[in-house]
């Protein structure tokens, strides 16, 4: 039996190319909405899941943190794919003939300056997903609509692509980590340089909280590689924290520091130690 | 002439909604994209502007923090408003004759729970934004059709409420910053504790690097209210901070602690210092 992934979105996603970065020739499953995806693999469905949780441009995917928090899976792996928006039409389409340009709001914010350009009389129309437009123009069929999307859309719907590269900052990465259920033998993706995510609520009314915090990792030369506060909502003055720190949740040091994180701070949680991801066109 | 308050969106949106709780009765201005916003104030075609800059459940607006540092404005004030989901259609429309519910796509996934149960045959379509979504409702005219908006979009737009607090997580607030221009002379907006939002880079390889950055806070009992850091994309090992710490950049020991930042770190901005907003129905 194939080795299932579940992602979000439509076969052609950009998670789907995620999902075949991380684990090469397995069979991704593609799921409706992320709290499926983590069902998924949670219940066994699936044996891993890939979900993004960082993009460099729109910022961390808090749902999927809060996905992470109250499923039972950890993080095994991680990678970051560079995001590269495509223009793609039914077969005999050409620019001047487009009307309407069709992709998530957020693949055409990052096109914007090259539609303003390029297609300055196309509506845009904004969709749920990229890679849902790539197959609605596909059934559509019609050479007056195009999509943004993956080249991998277009791949998959059969649809010509116009232009290559819309995106205005090419600087534009998402990052996406390998799940896997919390009890399942899994073994990391990658060779990377350890890295472990955690999560802890700062106690209430506790002037220099964060900082203690903090310097359980800087007593013991711990590099962080992401921090990031919440306020709890309903709760004024308490903060929820997301850290990446350099190091396993296995080894010495870290274990420590969260032995010593857990004196000072409440609900620590580790969601994974994982070789830090690899950067990709 | 009126007081001009520059906003995201269209009439009815969640943005104006909040201009009016920042600004009274100040003449709201609809601009298409975020930067039309920044502009306008920036250029002092309208005297200040709101943007959502946070939401409780999907993170920062980090576009906006970069056009925070990019543009010469400064934030006066702050305001937490509780979103607050209504269904909304052509008078005489009932919720056993409807087949689609319209709106942004955030929106609709935060109102899934409800629909499932409420409307299990409706198909949800994904629009670029809320009040948009109402306007579309409105000039379609079918009682088939309903959106899912802010109940000052269905006033406006005409439509009768069929239902109210659709949202799952009822603890849904976005954070709203009012700005002005840099050089403008413009009084803070509220009456809260002092609040200062600031950005800066890590020098590169610095271990402690972060930890030394909050010390300058710590040291001078000044607390932290927000703290995210962000990969510089295309420089690994690299991050930039935004930070709120608790105090007025004009007083002594935030303004000490910023010179001590300064010697630490790079590219220290002061994004505003103004009072902590209130938070609302």
């Amino acid at each position: 039996m194939a080795f299932r992934v579940a992602f979000q979105g439509e076969p052609g996603a950009y998670s789907e190319e995620a999902v075949q970065r991380l684990f090469g020739d397995a069979a991704p499953q593609a799921h409706p909405t992320f709290e499926a995806v983590f069902e998924a693999v949670e219940t066994g469905a699936t044996q891993r899941a890939v979900v993004p949780i960082e993009n460099a441009v729109f910022g961390s995917v808090r749902v999927n943190y809060d996905h992470l928090r109250t499923h039972a899976v950890r993080i095994v792996g991680e990678f970051q794919l560079r995001i590269h928006h495509c223009l793609m039409a039914p077969e005999g389409a050409s620019l001047d003939g487009l009307e309407v340009v069709r992709s998530h709001q957020q693949a055409l914010g990052q096109c914007r300056g090259w539609l303003r350009t390029h297609l300055p009389h196309v509506t845009p129309e904004a969709t749920p997903d990229t890679a849902g437009a790539a197959r609605a123009v596909a059934d559509a069929g019609t050479s007056a609509v195009a999509a943004v999307a993956s080249r991998r859309a277009a791949d998959r719907y059969g649809l010509s692509v116009l232009a290559d590269g819309l995106q205005d900052d090419a600087e534009n990465f998402t990052r996406f980590l390998a799940l896997a259920a919390e009890e399942a033998e899994a073994s990391i993706v990658g060779t990377g340089r350890p890295k472990t995510s955690l999560t802890f609520v700062l106690q209430e009314n506790v002037p220099g909280a964060l900082f203690k915090s903090l310097a359980v990792f800087a007593l013991r030369e711990l590099d962080l590689a992401k921090i990031e506060s919440r306020p709890l909502v309903g709760h004024p003055g308490r903060y929820r924290f997301f850290l990446d720190v350099y190091g396993s949740a296995w080894d010495e040091p870290v274990a420590r520091a969260l032995d010593h994180l857990r004196e000072l701070t409440q609900e620590v949680q580790v969601l994974g130690s994982y070789p830090e991801g690899t950067t990709a066109d």
